[in-house]
């Protein structure tokens, strides 16, 4: 039967994301008996990622040091911030090679539901960034969400009254989906048609 | 971006059965993002688990000792052998408290095509095991599946030869399903109709 250190290791793994008893328990005996390595190294990047990983002062995206690459890049336009909710909505634009600008990662967006208001996801820091006298036009790209929609709208019409010219990815992106999962073209296309 | 700690992050959590890039990015950003404390508690139960767990030297399941807790307790009828294919199987069986013997856990089944033949999932040290003078029946719990079968079929052939006693889980277990999966009634009830 189960000792501790398999429980402990069954419980651990229920924390992650949509994994429930059934899935944590499949993982544990896959690992113990056919990927030690794999578990071992695992726990390593655990051990490494959470004591290492910080946000950028800048973009407020993951990163280890100070300031992310990204926005260390003396190649990328200054004059342009996009807007995003997450570092994985992020890595879906970079890889359409379309935007050459920086970034402002929110991490979270606005959900009064769930308790998340404008401090959660650092607003006053993007209007900081956002009026540093370098930025021009400030593209939303938050998720075509009610609750990207919603920050958007916050966002865009706090920004207008600073001044800035506010733009919001074309509409090519179908409604009620979520960036990540969109495909490169349609994002692409939604950049060049922005608004 | 992502930088190293984080890709060498999602990269490890692709080993875990059934996780593809988006999920493992989804779990990692979860992770750091939310809940950096399940990250440290899941790296420490890895690392714990994957040096501590190993064989039991009677049963085969998984164990921090030499020999598992249920093969140590006095209070279980070591005239029945129970065997079955993983220790999730065993879970399901322990579940019913229909079983008061013991297990032999094979860690695997006969699976010629994937190379899997009975070294691989210690029949000799099942042999030896079945045949201590103590054991007077044993029950033969590997899956209803096809490989299940067929590894239900070489064992029970090979124990009959040595003159014990053997029997089936009843066919009350729906065909082409797995133990792990199937509700307790069943389970419960196709070990009182055992064959």
């Amino acid at each position: 039967m189960p000792d501790s250190s398999l429980n402990a290791l069954i419980e651990a793994l229920r924390r992650l994301p949509g994994v429930g008893v059934k899935t944590a328990s499949r993982m544990a005996f896959h690992l113990l008996q056919h990927d030690r390595e794999g578990a071992q190294l695992l726990a390593q990047a655990l051990q490494q990622a959470s004591t290492r990983m910080r946000h950028c002062s800048l973009c407020h995206t993951f990163t280890e040091g100070e300031v992310c690459a990204t926005c260390l890049d003396p190649q990328r336009d200054a004059s342009k911030l996009c807007i995003v909710e997450t570092p994985a909505d992020q890595a879906a634009l970079e890889r359409t090679a379309a935007y050459r600008g920086r970034y402002f990662v929110l991490m979270g967006k606005l959900s009064p539901l769930d308790g998340i208001g404008p401090r959660d996801i650092g607003l006053a820091k993007l209007f900081e960034r956002a009026t540093d006298g370098a930025v021009q036009e400030v593209i939303l790209a938050t998720n075509f969400t009610a609750e990207g929609e919603a920050t958007a709208h916050v966002i865009g019409e706090a920004l207008k009254q600073r001044g800035l010219k506010v733009t919001r990815l074309a509409r090519g992106v179908p409604a009620g989906s979520e960036l990540e999962y969109v495909d490169l073209g349609t994002i692409a296309h939604a950049l060049v048609d922005r608004r």
